[in-house]
């Protein structure tokens, strides 16, 4: 019996990729525009490979971005750019495709619902706000505040503990092999590999721990209506092409 | 003859104390509403308490401010108060009254414009650029930025020899009687002082430096025309009280 369902939150919940990329195209136009001399391809193609090296929580890209353009350091191009990621973010910031309604489905089926991210916690909480979506989760577990990163099992089991419920009781859903569904799996929760965004066609040697694969969240109630009445072992997977 | 007029920014051109207060308030108001079990007055008279002996530019003060307040750490309220603050501070970010006309009124005079200003460089350009007041000053000059701050003679001196003038071709426009007033004073400018905001009854003992003393910014074209009238000997106290 199903009583949990847990959902990674970027690129699951929050469409954060998408946004990452507006944000930053934005901010590389807005430092063009107040005077930056360089043409965008070159800019935004070093951005992303900072960010790569980096990673895309470092808080000092774009002062770093003039560095590596070997351009004066100025304050002004600066702050264009910081405005500009800022207004995108803050104003286009989606939840994915039909995760709202899912979610309110899975609430009306009588689950009990939460969050297992990794990120820095109130970054994370910010997206869950600004989305008005915090009434849906019971808890959100954050794995930069337990000192690891998913897959590590301490997270997933934190959450189980949590809630107060068995792994086979719960349910994670996510868009990464790797860290959402081997994670899950290996301490035994059912797994569903939200098949979108950039990792859609990545990590494929962890294919074999997703119990099912989707491409639309609200296929996420059918599968928790499958797997309570029993009738879950014959067709596992789910197709994407539905 | 002033060919160059110089600015401080923060209630002087963007009226930013009461834009902090306005941030403050809905940012716990918003902690509140998530959750956090304090009232609105404890909190808020903690969080200025907090402020008051970390600075305004501390980047944990609501971390902090469960701390004091015996909470628990929660990610969620601190998003929650990011989140309020943020939002307020771009959505209600405005010119001190008679701004951008004083600036445009002087431009028509054929001045030149400058800001002479303290704080973080990045976050001094931010208020500039969504305030879109960039096109009006030549140059920004951040004290931060050399190491010190108003009142500080290398602050004003790296200003005008930025502008190519000398002090007594120049005005300086400022709320603090001891930082813009004074500081400018000593390098031997003219000293407009914008009796303005929360230094309008502060610093009095530096108020003998100040060569005019005005409540309204559209007053600067008009000293300016005195000063360069050669009329300006007699009666150089521009009353409040106008």
């Amino acid at each position: 019996m199903i009583k949990v369902v847990f959902f990674d939150l970027d690129d699951t919940i929050a469409d954060t990729t998408r946004l990452a990329e507006m944000a930053r195209k934005n901010a590389i136009e807005n430092m063009i525009r107040h005077g930056m001399p360089v043409d965008f391809d070159t800019a935004y193609s070093e951005l992303l490979e900072l960010i790569r090296e980096y990673g895309s929580n470092f808080p000092r890209h774009f002062d770093y971005l003039l560095r590596r353009l070997d351009l004066k350091y100025n304050p002004k191009w600066v702050a264009a750019g910081v405005i500009a990621y800022h207004n995108t973010k803050f104003a286009y910031l989606r939840e994915v495709r039909h995760a709202r309604k899912t979610l309110l489905k899975l609430r009306e089926m009588g689950l009990r619902l939460g969050i297992i991210t990794d990120g820095d916690p109130i970054k994370q909480w910010e997206k869950i706000l600004r989305l008005d979506l915090d009434d849906f989760f019971e808890h959100v577990v954050v794995s930069d505040f337990e000192g690891v990163k998913k897959p590590h099992p301490k997270i997933f089991q934190k959450a189980l503990r949590i809630f107060g419920v068995k792994a086979e009781e719960s349910v994670m859903v996510g868009d990464r092999l790797y860290s959402d569904i081997y994670g899950a799996k290996s301490v035994g929760m059912h797994t569903v590999w939200f098949r979108y965004g950039k990792y859609a066609n990545r990590e494929n040697e962890y294919k074999e721990y997703a119990d099912y694969e989707i491409t639309d969240l609200l296929d996420v109630p059918k599968i928790i209506e499958v797997l309570n009445s029993g009738k879950d072992d014959s067709n596992k997977k789910v197709h994407a092409d539905r």
